[in-house]
């Protein structure tokens, strides 16, 4: 299948030449594209898709803020959208945890997010450093470029690498704790580090390849930055609004960092983005950091509806018993395909599996979505299959998904094995009724595996 | 009237100090609060509501489309929607004008686009520098801050200074052409100006305060560029989709830039952006600069909608007709305010009148919104009101938003103006009579003044 | 004649391309090569030759103290050399002109003092940017380069353009008055010029082309400074020490600068630098900048023979004496080539022939050297013919040397022209008898031509 | 002692106040000041005076050249001292050790030869980033400062961040192989680590605090260079010149580096620097990096003159027995100050005693100075005493040395401990005696502990 825009798009269109459809209508976790065909989606718009699309819920109060003629562009001018949106946000998510946050709404993209989270511990320490680690994303406009590891995005031309050094994340060096180095360079005043405004990182490295941060680890890293007076910032843009079982990554953690960044699933599958600000260190002056979108009322009004998950107490009980399948899958999987050395890393509902290379993980996805699922992969050589459906994914989709998965994975690690290898070739398919058995009793928890 | 969100929300926030009421709904060019009390609209979402609010063609589209299902957030896949919006831009807008450019979504901010040109231009030319102008305002992202001139904005901490040089706008020295400073410094070895990789600019400066480059400028400079095969760029992102009586502010003078930042109204007031870039120049790879928001269908659907305008003959003229009225009521206003050197600016539907004070033009705005208009100032130091009244503004109430201005600054002057001096106090009130019946006959040029 | 060390030495050599002999022994304003062969010159170590090749003071202080072992290497600790040259420095240079400056001596290269003197201003101020100027020369290292202007030092690759901005030099702009534009962009918020830590500036561009700053843009100039609170530094390595007829460059326009860079000449010949900063203004930390050579003792003994000078009252008038020679010769090369455009500037005896090409330039000096003389160029396409001798010189020395470059002059210049063009070819010799008649009684100035 | 200077001198001065006489004279390890006291050179101008004060073999030369007009200030011209140089460099140094290496000439101070290198390298691999290390040390000027570690040089305000990444040193985490983060962050597409131009390292880091790379790291560092096609720049400013008992520091390791930079000795204690290319690397183009006093002739003479020493086939045997002295002493040293943790560590003639406290090695310093030694600190808080002589210092004059500083360090360290603690106030007196029989026989080595 053509791509249907190529003629008139520019070069740097990517998604569209991995899934070649044209998309028209979506509900939950199905997509159905122009000739009514439908997928699978374990791709969740790269985690912006946490509550799946079109949630009724948020559908509704769509169409009746639209039909009354409810204004949808305001600036950063109060309406009563906003307002809503934000005692929500208050009475849900920040009073339960005891988090004394201001908000702070940047324009409406992850990026915009950090570059304002970045600038204002600039502002606020009066220093210019900040400390990312390797294989981070936070962004491309030019400063959250500077934090984002990807060689691919970057160009000697940009003049993107200004104030910021990448240091090892959690288990980037095996058994050595990483935090150790951050911990000394920051102690030794002729370690070539200056001491940064911020550490800035997530608990789990998306596009990084679902690198998973231990719990020690994170909870080290902020006490070293409590001991120095530098800001941390958790970019919980892909990995917040509940993709690890909480609604904020960090909860498991027990941290309590300065500066949080969401974007992606805060608006409901709108564009929206905040930044929350521990009070103290609001050191922002009115109109200082602007953006036009940053008043997107009907994000507001999505974001409103379906934020009423987190008053139910079984949310994330069905999320933990959904991560639990993908888990005991990939478990499997691995054991497989002991051969091909095949890992997996994640929580929550946000799990990779690496195959260890990138031309083999981009023919599993081909297959895939020529047999009706949506997978992406991620790492620095796109060689982690992400497994990041919806919140609210279906069980039988779920489990629908996995095996499509499976049997993709079988046939072509097959086809790459020679004829005399049986084992593979008759490898049973996938025993997912004991995998359904499993369910919600387990605990979640594969942090800091 | 106390701000609504000043308990939660960050010190950042801005317009709802000045404009501080709860906003509930909005059609056309009025606004409506939660307590019932309606505004006459003059700012337009600092020109993103080009068509006014919720306007009946873009809430049409909008209602069928979340109605059925249609799928609202896709990156950069290929939707029906996105097809749709594509096709109906090369139609009516690039083919027309004989532009054969392909098309960027970006992240949907002004900022995330100017980022993108500025990437695009280093990558392409292997340059790091830009050339931006005094006044100019390009964004708050750090790639695009670095060419925002506003003091205000920027922190020694930020590390934002780099590859960039400001050079005088067009009139900045009085009767110097200031062309010859740029010419001069690119034919010159030893100029400290390195060959930039782009010169960027808008062709009326919005944030600046209502700077009109005059046609002949513009022409040098792009002559200039051409010369040296540097880029030019024109950020039309406030004064593009017809803010200026065309749907590009290019148009008049002439240029064939190499590429063009499109956001605010291109959308439907929706937040949706665009790179447009000389089909040859294209040189991005795939992926190579994302994001997750490009894929906003519910701003492709509003976009699709309101773009059908471009194919009414009629719509330019009625834009000129509009921008006739402000002119000559800003004339007037000027003659009768010579003893405070009052003077305006603009073109199209963008006009500024400047009152020499900050502290003068708070005190209008202030009253205005008292008085129930919304308007706002732009310049260095917030010296310049600024009339941006959505292009399809019904006359009536241009007529009106006119009025309640004209008696602000009696009002405002007369304060400010001893009791003896007579003349001011007794001055007349505006005779928009007179102006009314000048309308679309007028050629609507001001472009060079 | 091969160069002589083309083999081992780097490509980078340049100057032995220039004058391809190797040299041996020099007394006064003459060198004489390993072949006997003996040139006058007009090149003068490109400024640290003021008082000539081992003026006898200096070199029977060399002797004296190098026979009594005399510590040559010190670091910045006290010695007798360094006491004893502070004391003549501060009794001869500072006392007699009012200036209560410290001394800091810096690694002993131009560009060392220039990066201490921008380091100190950017410390003092906690300001970041600095302002140069067009065609200005600072050095090499990063931060001196990114202060200079010719596009022949830089590469994309150095990462060298941060926190500068280059404005028009006096005359840039034929008759705009530059000093309007600094002025305009430090008075505008919004120019995007931050308020710089200094303003950087040679009163004489002599690696730029010979360009004369005016007195008035001089003063103007620094009274912008000082309404900013922004240092002026004055950059005298090349025009200081006696170069322009006064100690300072600057004295003649009465500028009180707050940082003076000296290096060159100020070692007698040996490689010695100081940055004079004024007494309030000293917020260096001790030892916050380092450099092994900053006790070059050799260059304090030199240094403080040839200071002598300026006690004899003397001096002054017999620098302002040679350079009427040069520059009524000058004018009478530029009336004789009338037809070739070529023109002159300069101060002191610091003069510069521009013959607007290159590559003309590059012939005439290549004959010279034949004809046994050192000459060089500047300006950005090295179309400046440079007049630099020692301020010793002996008056036949000089005449000498002219008489060289009129020869050589007529007969490029005539190789160049058709041979009916009989006007040149016949041009009389110059009269420099009518020169040699001018002397001691003329006023020096041509300040601010 | 008040300080000779302090009135006129920049705060900025720093040895001046560790050692507050003012010096006359000096021969080989002695100096005398003014006031006729002597003392022992065991600072050895950080690392200048290999060769002692005023060898008499550089002093009869300065004598003859000086007295017959020896041209003294000649930029990059050809002269014969510089041809003679380079010759003798050639012929004792290069080829003997089979370098196909160019000389570049820089501007006589370290820092200067660190920027040359950096920019070469930058230029040829088309390339902007260089990794330094923790610790390291490389000069102040802007682009070298970049690349040094120490908190004290830097300020917010300078803009010295750019383009580069300080990594740990060998050692930097107790037993981790820190080469194994070099490895793994250049083969990790994703580490945000871009591929440097240069890796540029001290094999002993002597400011750093004497911390010496061991063989196998070096080796290692320089294979991962090798695999990357990144230039690996050698800084033997302070190290090189025999420092370690060969030549150049990185011999004994049989590193082939790609750029190497020279200073400090190299001028036999006059001001001089090289960088040494290798051959194919040589991208320079003529001119490109230039500096007024590349071209000190007395250097070339002195230098000249000791270089004679490496054709003596004894002349590295005395260096190692010297170094096995203090060694000895150094080992006893920190046997009996067990209880204070005191370490050492160093190679050939370059050796540091860690005493842990700033402040006690400060104090030692002083009472040193007192008592007729120079001796300075290194380290991140100057907490490392740090053993330079001259490698020509005569052994009595060694011992001597060694006899005040360990006098000293029992009576400082026994005034902090309290009257019971008797065994450190009775601790008997280094027996040098045996040291002295130890001599030449041993082999020289530390390299890689």
């Amino acid at each position: 299948m053509s791509e249907a825009t190529g003629n008139i798009e520019s070069n740097v269109r990517g998604y569209c030449r991995l899934f070649p459809a044209v998309f028209d209508t979506a509900v939950g976790s199905t997509l159905t594209d122009a000739s009514g065909k439908t997928f699978i989606d374990f791709f969740c718009g790269a985690g912006s898709l946490n509550y799946g699309h079109n949630h009724p819920v948020a559908k509704a109060a769509l169409l009746d803020y639209v039909s009354r003629n409810g204004i949808q562009h305001s600036l950063d001018i109060a309406t009563k959208a906003k307002v809503d949106f934000l005692d929500t946000f208050e009475r849900l998510i920040l009073k339960p945890r005891g988090m004394d946050f201001v908000v702070q709404f940047t324009g409406p993209t992850g990026t915009n997010a950090v570059e304002a989270a970045i600038k204002l511990a600039r502002k606020q320490t009066n220093r210019s450093h900040i400390v990312a680690f390797t294989n981070a994303y936070h962004g491309h406009s030019l400063g959250s470029l500077a934090l984002t590891g990807n060689k691919y995005y970057h160009s000697e031309f940009y003049g993107s690498r200004n104030n910021v050094t990448h240091l090892p994340f959690d288990g980037y060096l095996g058994d050595v704790d990483t935090a150790d180095l951050l911990a000394k360079m920051l102690a030794d005043n002729s370690s070539g580090l200056p001491v940064p405004a911020a550490v800035i990182l997530e608990t789990v490295q998306g596009e990084g390849g679902i690198n998973v941060a231990s719990r020690q680890w994170l909870r080290r890293v902020a006490e070293i930055c409590r001991q120095h007076e530098i800001l941390l910032i958790i970019d919980d843009i892909q990995v917040g609004n509940g993709r690890t079982g909480k609604f904020f990554s960090f909860e498991d953690a027990g941290l309590e960092p300065d500066v949080v960044c969401l974007s992606k699933s805060i608006g409901g599958g709108l564009p929206m983005s905040l930044v929350l600000i521990r009070r103290p260190l609001d050191a922002w002056k009115p109109g200082e950091h602007t953006g036009t979108f940053r008043g997107n009322n009907l994000a507001f009004v999505a974001a409103n509806a379906v934020l009423k998950h987190w008053a139910d107490a079984d949310f994330e009980s069905q999320i933990a018993s959904r991560g639990e399948v993908i888990q005991s899958w990939l478990k499997q999987v691995c054991e497989r395909f002991a051969a091909q050395n095949f890992c997996y890393r994640g929580r929550g509902l946000i799990w990779g599996l690496d195959v260890k290379r990138g031309d083999l993980a981009a023919k599993v996805i081909r297959q895939c979505f020529q047999d009706g699922l949506l997978i992406e992969a991620s790492g620095a050589d796109d060689q982690v299959l992400k497994f990041m459906p919806a919140l609210t994914i279906e069980r039988p989709l779920l489990f629908e998904g996995l095996r499509v998965v499976d049997a993709v994975l079988c046939r072509v690690v097959g086809e790459e094995t020679s004829p005399s290898d049986q084992a593979l070739q008759v490898m049973p398919q996938l025993d997912l009724g004991s995998i359904s058995s499993v369910g919600g009793s387990a605990s979640m928890g594969t942090l800091g595996q």
